[in-house]
């Protein structure tokens, strides 16, 4: 019996970035690996094969890299979630909370249709609070958002409850 | 006989936009469409098939959304080039001039492997100083830069020169 492919195999801890007592999660060796990238993509599409995904939404820039494969595996359209002053068309925008001050995402007004049940995905869940912001963005534009996927999760901060009553999904779980 | 899917009606012209005078090539069409995102891959796979490529560079963040599926079509590593404090690991950097002032990317300075054939992707050829500054670092870093790909080339513009002599490959030509 072969040994299945561990993502977690895929991922780099370095300590104090980007601050002293921080242990960042790198995911630069799993984005080499194809064969890690291609299993990622697979277990996002095998959870959410059957859930009428229509639009994968993603903020940049990390989240980019797992919602294009993904989108393109379950035949969905990829919206992109952006900076201020990125997109071109009409845009809605959302000012959210940072630890120290605020930031602010836009999305185009005409990026989901009528009835699209929408997938949001990330690299990772911290807080929550940039995907919160997504998925206000989303639901102001008329979309259904089904779900939200994230390749780590960190369980000890506990944004999945800021996400509640959503469907959260993760691939990996560090404390 | 069926009428092939031109990439071209997946892109959106939107005047003045990021200023007066300028004509945007909006891609979130083609984003929207995982037909045309796998008509893109395909053309871009289908060129460097064959062009023994072991890695795949882009800088964020639309770089990163045609980057990755191709990347896992050819079999390639995705390596990440980014704005300064993004990546976590050592990282060699390469300044660059803007219309007004400089900018800064970064790459880890373990990305790449001895021997790596690497082909640079972004989304959009202009003046071509971003993908100048790209390749200058995948060089400072030992690889071996085989081509660069882009979705729309603004002719007019010869950044296609100051690339030169690197094999530039573009699906969508403006003038």
């Amino acid at each position: 019996m072969s040994n299945p492919l561990q993502l977690t195999d895929y991922i780099r801890s370095i300590p104090d970035f980007p601050k002293p007592g921080i242990l960042f999660r790198d995911i630069t060796p799993l984005l080499a690996s194809p064969e890690a990238m291609r299993e990622t993509t697979r277990q996002f599409a095998d959870r959410f094969r059957d859930a009428g995904i229509t639009a994968i939404a993603a903020a940049e820039a990390r989240g980019f890299i797992f919602a294009t494969p993904l989108a393109m595996e379950l035949n969905a359209a990829f919206v992109p979630v952006r900076k201020p002053g990125k997109l071109p068309f009409n845009t809605e925008s959302f000012e959210y909370d940072l630890e120290y001050g605020t930031d602010r995402l836009e999305i185009h007004t005409d990026a989901f249709k009528d009835g699209d049940r929408v997938l949001m995905i990330d690299d990772l869940l911290a807080t929550g609070g940039t995907m919160q912001a997504c998925i206000q963005l989303a639901e102001k534009c008329g979309a259904e958002v089904v779900g939200c996927g994230f390749v780590i999760e960190l369980d000890g901060l506990h944004g999945r409850a800021k996400l509640a009553p959503h469907d959260v999904f993760s691939l990996i779980h560090y404390d």
